[in-house]
């Protein structure tokens, strides 16, 4: 019979979860000691908490799910923020905590990694909002409450919590339980939508598809490209959904990022008579600080467990069920597509000793991506240069566009080629950022990985600069740091390791980093205020709304 | 007119803040903006804002109050766990929050920072159980608001959260209020309680004083050792109150771990007629784990707002009233003093090429300190060593021991010398825990700090190996670094770096280290089970209470 924490790993491992990410800790220990020695699983050590939430968090973008392991208080605590940005970018996470023994909570034993005042739930509760469901693993409750957690993760796309009391944790399991089916849509609501949309469409002369990120995170991705393909619809992309389908059909008309930038795409989706948007989020970054503006009227927007069609909102209904019934229904159209629209001019220009210019700098790191490589793009200004580039077919592009928490990206990066050792992961950060969780790069070493790490140095932290009043305030300065020597100290031996500061240098470096066998690690001195023009855009746009600042 | 936020930093720096620790962010501009320009406060950037928490209550440890800014969500959580960490261990922190505009959270606008689903009041709530009052600082409320949080802070000794909406921080602060007043003692009960604690001492032929962390929290050290002097008790200490009360005076008995190590103490304290506890707290780890056994008919603890007579509970009484009260009136007893426990040979042994152990390292250790150092030691196998270690007059020991988050310690210790830079701040930790917070040591360097670190290797996280099931699975390892380089890389130029793996080495360092005027980093290499008597104690224990394990 196996324990408590055997039960709910075996079952993390039949959904898809092959290493779990985290830092051990006494109350923890039957977690670490079964993650250790279960067949079939890893224990993926991490520096600190908060870098094993986002590498699980990067992990599971590719493989559907991932799994952090901490201890009570200080461990779970730490990778909160992690945790949040998993439920705000819909990446079902498994958060699994040890904790005190019941025996010393039923006693109100005053131990350490608790306020020492008794109670033992209060970590539990403080992560209610940024979880779609939590449990006390108890071995009564195990066997049904695994199977609800694993539901309600997947269903919602959402983190869950699961806590384990340290002397319950290794009792047998007891009971069984069948895993719990997915609701499906109510028929009659379905059927009614799907021919809403249909008749929509049919009577709109235009219209154009939005595919969103909502849809790849639930699997759905093909589906969405059927429709495409089915339909002939030309398709733009917003930020938090860029690469979701490939950017190198005809269909794709580039990024639609409302007045910013693209004004053709802008213009393009604006007068569609119809704008089918499936899984999308209209934030401040997707719609250029809110500058879109689609008509309501026109507006279908299929979300996961409902949809809202010209207006009107429709529940009950299930994006799988809708999308599968419109990729068997819908006609070519045909016609629809627009020359396209590239933000990144493809010729780099610049040379020899020249400075790394943004313009030098963003078509260079375009042109060095391959198919089917994994760009791990941080939040800032380097993000939002590579968010114009068109990307290679079977590029996926991981970017946390909604919580934006600098210092996700080097752990995401990790837990990215932890899913998929065989393919390239390339990590794009800006030093700022790098600085929150760095040490994790020598994680990449301990497991044999190589990755292609970008770290763009450019004095600060270039997005807030342009935004803030006075760039040269010095909170926006940040410590001084040797980059190209960071692999070496961190045990990242037999790496490739440089720094380049002109356009010269930076193409000798492309070029070894090209056919490295090795990590590659690449500090990119540029100017302070070299950036990428939607950043640029944003500032003007700042300036404008708050002309006393 | 001050603007709301200029209002809260001024009456902060009234009460003794004159750094603000933080990571900067666009929701918190006009806080970055108010703290960089204020005159008498000065913005400490750190890399992330876990660390930049530990920081400020590293400060706070030393200056009686600390604050930290964050930017909302993605910062104030990351801050998260150090704010329980204060939270427990009694340190008034300030955590300045800055949020999106009212006009956008009224608009349940879906803006970046956020879970996208129109709500903004999760993050603040989900810090409710870990401080001890919360407000959202408006024109309207911000005076009165600060004088209630200020109070609460200090009273309660525990962090408060304040945010700032964007669209509000730089409007003109309304009305006026003034400080509240602490609230005295009920002087019936006072007079009452102090009598009762009179009439139990004057009855006892032996007795003596366990003082405590809270004692010293309230500022009331100097009060404590007055009732030292008066009454000629002698006094022990436990973990988490070590160096309350200088430990080179001749009332002082030792640490008291109860049976792990000391018998001579614990028999001493344990057959007293009456302990006199003073804001001490009874944890597993104060405690021994749990091996503690002082009669509660014999207990007297003086809380900072409550005591406890003989096993009667009396509530409404004042810490500092009951001291001062006891000081006055309590007379020389005399002639309890045992000859001196010292945990700590004070004779180093090895030399030249011999392996550091354990019974090398810690005596020499506790030799290199000096009156007035500042010593911040990590939670783990170093900081038990040091515990038993007899230190120098006027020596503040800095630890986390209730809370005993791994990777404070660092921070914590930048915090200590931007409050105190004309002391010497030493930070012992285990490498464990300094791969957590490692970058912020490049934080000294730029303000031109020069602390004395020792980094102690010993392959993994050394105190789990002693206490889990098999020390040799691979959750206890940790990515192999360099660390002598890491002050290089960091841009702590120009600061003594070593490596030592011998006695000779050590020896040599330790002398260069002792003169040095610049920053030291010294890393100390042990072999991997090389540890001090107490955690080798607690791990006979542990066997001793799992025997199948």
């Amino acid at each position: 019979m196996p324990t408590v924490i055997e039960y709910v790993l075996s079952r993390l491992r039949d959904i898809g979860v092959g290493d779990v990410f985290g830092v051990p800790g006494d109350f923890s220990f039957p977690l670490n000691d079964a993650i250790s020695t279960q067949p079939g699983l890893r224990w993926i050590g991490c520096c600190n908490e908060l870098d094993a939430g986002y590498a699980a968090d990067g992990y599971a973008r590719l493989k559907g799910v991932g799994a952090i392991c901490t201890t009570a208080g200080v461990g779970e605590l730490s990778a909160m923020n992690a945790i949040a940005g998993a439920c705000a970018e819909r990446v079902p996470l498994f958060h699994l905590v040890g904790t005190p023994a019941m025996s010393a909570q039923s006693a109100r034993a005053i131990v350490h990694h608790t306020l020492g005042d008794g109670e033992f739930d209060a970590f539990r509760r403080m992560s209610g909002p940024v979880v779609c469901a939590s449990a006390v693993m108890t071995p009564q409750n195990v066997v049904r409450e695994t199977e609800r957690l694993i539901f309600e993760a997947r269903h919602h796309l959402r983190p869950v919590y699961m806590s384990f009391p340290f002397d319950l944790a290794s009792r047998p399991a007891q009971g069984h339980a069948r895993p719990i089916e997915p609701p499906g849509s109510d028929p009659d609501v379905l059927r009614d939508a799907v021919e809403a949309i249909l008749a929509a469409l049919d009577k709109a002369k235009t219209a154009c598809v939005l595919p969103g990120f909502l849809a790849a995170r639930a699997g759905l991705r093909s589906i969405v490209q059927a429709i495409v393909d089915a339909s002939g619809l030309p398709f733009a992309t917003m930020f938090t959904d860029k690469a979701i389908l490939d950017e190198r059909q005809p269909a794709y008309l580039g990024m639609y990022v409302g007045r910013l930038m693209n004004e053709d795409v802008r213009e393009f989706v604006e007068s569609r008579d119809v704008v089918l948007a499936i899984g999308s989020l209209f934030s401040d970054l997707n719609t250029g600080a809110f500058t879109t503006r689609i008509d309501p009227a026109r507006l279908i927007a299929i979300n996961d467990h409902d949809l809202t069609i010209c207006g009107r909102r429709v529940l009950g209904v299930e994006m799988a069920d809708v999308l599968a019934a419109l990729a068997k229904r819908l006609k070519w159209g045909g016609g629809f597509v627009l020359p396209r629209t590239d933000g990144i001019s493809r010729s780099a220009i610049g040379s020899g000793s020249e400075p790394i210019t943004a313009a030098a700098l963003y078509p260079r790191w375009a042109d060095f991506m391959r198919s089917d490589d994994i760009v791990v793009a941080e939040a800032g200004t380097a993000f939002m240069g590579l968010g114009l580039a068109e990307l290679p077919t079977g590029v996926d592009f991981l970017t946390q566009s909604l919580w934006a928490s600098i210092g996700w990206a080097t752990p995401a990066a990790l837990g990215a080629a932890v899913a998929a050792p065989h393919r390239r992961v390339m990590l794009f950060t800006g030093e700022g950022a790098h600085q929150c969780s760095i040490q994790e790069i020598s994680q990449f070493a301990r497991l044999g990985l190589t990755p292609v790490i970008f770290v763009l140095n450019n004095g600060g932290y270039l997005i807030e600069r342009l935004l803030c009043r006075d760039p040269s305030l010095a909170y926006n300065d940040i410590a001084a740091w040797r980059y190209a020597e960071m692999p070496s100290v961190f045990g990242c031996d037999g790496w490739m390791s440089a720094r380049v500061t002109t356009c010269g240098e930076l193409d000798q470096a492309l070029e070894r980093a090209s056919v490295a066998e090795t990590g590659v690690y690449i500090e990119v001195v540029t100017p302070p205020y070299e950036s990428p023009p939607l950043p640029l855009r944003l500032q003007e746009m700042h300036r404008a709304r708050s002309p006393r600042r």
